[in-house]
């Protein structure tokens, strides 16, 4: 693995950008420089990717330190807005415990994300920690190389001992890097018990989704257990349970969740028998939209539906289809809310906007034959900050409505 | 008072679309007919104002039960997709016994807003609740005329004997309705103490603004409340006390409170009082760009500033006056905020949408020499349901920034 790191800032590279780029972008804290923007000679292409050098504006003043990758449409990223400072364990150190000082402070218990990438200064970096345990998703190249001190890092700020790196996910093709899930240190010895919202969730650190569990739509879970004392609940799209158990955990009379994952829904049973809520719990394997039409064919009905799918539309060319499948969801799943119920309609879809999302829902519920009010829209939790220079790729939406 | 609710659906009114006018809109469920949307004959003209009327379509097919008001831009409101609903107690009664369900399900103790308007189906219609008492603002005219019944329905669904009629406000105006504020029934001496995230909230719901305890932020004072645990926290344009008290009550060390109004900052210091916190809470009278000055002269530095103004932009004429007077509030809020602490900036501007306040309150941060990650984003709480149709108009916006 190419040392990155080791070179001070001083005789380090130096990357310029060209004269009609931005430079007041990156000053006021914009964290990219697209490939269009840099002056691309041969000494810049023959950069190893992911070197960490000092970024200069056309004039030749330096603006910050970043690192580059030639192989991606991203060609540097900001590290740090010092053009001197020096990317190393200390560094990494400062950067994790500041993250790790909001975590706590939002936080009880120590599950959560702990890095969000470059809101948290540490670009293409994903960390989530599960108590003792923790999985990095280095998905840009720096972090990649830099990935044995990224984790003594971790251990040092955090006290984990079981650290699991992540190499699966599309970002990390984008920068060229190979997929590879790896335990670095520690032990796993089967799903860890995760407490949130009042329920045991079961993450899978080495074969789940992403990072094993999806503390994003923590606070959603929580608003969706708020109406669900005492309701017939309906979980579309599972995973491990992620809104059922919160529902359960919360006094719902009973719960199914929808998944075509029969693995994803083993750990959803065993984490309702962890709360002592199996005998209130079941599930349906399957496709989720053909699973919604035969509930409705067996008259089939719930006080709170919730569909929380994968993206429907990650990047723009699938924008349009993506927004006819949300609207279908809808309408499949607004026959089975019992008058007076709730319906929660989520999208993780990047291309779709909140106002699109919207509107392709609401759609679906008329065409459902229903009339809705609008009661609370949510976001990802806290632990996932974003830049408000790339606010606008707030990808989690979660819409409650009311049926008549 | 004009009777307007006792004629029987079928010798009442008939009020009918133009040849053009979109009846898929209503169909839809999009609650308003505009004045050029309407056939205005002489006899549509002649209506008394918020006399209930047939709404047909330009071929003659009855649509839907509304209400006419010849002296505003909106001249027809939706009542009831039935186009032979009777507008009388009983339904009246239903649609409060609907609200009251989804309020009883959310909140353990009965201080809300009850009534929300369209969303609520009850058009122009506001209601805030404080235990035994509630106060109505009856913003349309229909409202108006049917004040004793709607009186009689709310106490006959939710058993409050105390009843005030606030007959404040802009909307009123639009209606060509008079500004009056009478107690309807029951009996007032002094503040009502509400409880909300664990403080208590002293309510003038005779004297205060709007119905005298803004129920909006809620869910965005228990948010800044958790990150107030042992902090010094600036609430400026207080109020009543509405994030300064929520963070008391979660811990905080000391709590400032900054309003023109003495009237409102000594409820906020009769709130503190009845929390038992008394003692960590201040308050500075005046007006709060010319206080935030003054503290930063004084080299003051807190943990948590919360800027919680007026509407700077309440319609479109003022966007870009208002931008620039959140920029200017964010730019003398952030330099207060100590090192990794945090920055609430909200607007109540219907026309300033979130991605242009975001915008203002970013450049603003900027300015005022700091940089910043986006926490969280918040709304209204659910207890001011939206019409799908209708959720552009979703005015109240909450971002909650950590600072660099």
């Amino acid at each position: 693995m190419t040392d990155i790191s080791s070179s001070p800032a001083t005789d380090r590279p130096v990357v310029r950008l060209r004269p009609k780029a931005e430079a007041r972008a990156i000053r006021h804290g914009f964290p990219w420089v697209y490939a269009d923007e840099l002056v691309t000679d041969r000494r810049t292409q023959k950069l190893a990717s992911g070197a960490i050098a000092t970024l200069e504006d056309a004039e030749r003043r330096p603006l910050a330190t970043v690192t580059v990758n030639a192989n991606s449409k991203i060609i540097a990223r900001v590290l740090d807005r010092d053009p001197e400072a020096v990317i190393d364990r200390a560094w990494l150190v400062a950067r994790i415990a500041r993250a790790l000082d909001l975590r706590a402070r939002l936080f009880e218990a120590p599950f959560y994300r702990l890095i969000h990438a470059e809101a948290d200064g540490l670009p293409g970096v994903i960390i989530d920690r599960f108590g003792g345990a923790a999985v990095i998703q280095p998905n840009a190249a720096w972090s990649e190389a830099m990935i044995d001190d990224l984790a003594g890092a971790l251990a040092e700020v955090t006290g984990v001992t079981t650290i699991v790196k992540n190499g699966s996910g599309r970002a990390r093709g984008l920068e060229g890097l190979p997929e590879e899930t790896v335990l670095m240190s520690g032990v796993l010895d089967g799903p860890i018990e995760v407490p949130m919202n009042g329920a045991i969730y079961m993450a899978d650190l080495m074969g789940g989704q992403k990072t094993g569990l999806f503390y994003d739509q923590r606070p959603n879970h929580a608003f969706a257990a708020r109406l669900a004392q005492g309701a017939r609940v309906l979980d579309v799209f599972s995973h491990v349970g992620g809104f059922a158990l919160a529902c359960l955990a919360n006094g719902a009379q009973s719960a199914v969740a929808v998944d075509a994952s029969a693995a994803a829904l083993d750990l959803a049973v065993r984490g309702a028998a962890a709360m002592g809520a199996g005998a209130r719990f079941s599930t349906r394997q399957g496709d989720a939209f053909s699973t919604l039409e035969a509930l409705a064919s067996e008259g089939a009905q719930f006080d709170v539906v919730i569909c929380d799918p994968p993206a429907f539309a990650p990047a723009k060319p699938a924008l349009q289809a993506g927004l006819r499948a949300y609207e279908r969801l809808a309408r499949l799943a607004a026959p089975l809310v019992a008058p007076g119920g709730y319906l929660a309609l989520c999208s993780c879809s990047h291309a779709a906007d909140l106002v699109q999302f919207r509107a392709a829902s609401s759609r679906g519920i008329g065409k459902g034959g229903r009339r809705s009010q609008l009661l609370h829209t949510g976001y990802a939790g806290p632990d996932h900050p974003m830049l408000p220079q790339l606010a606008e790729s707030g990808y989690l939406k979660s819409l409650f409505f009311r049926l008549d």
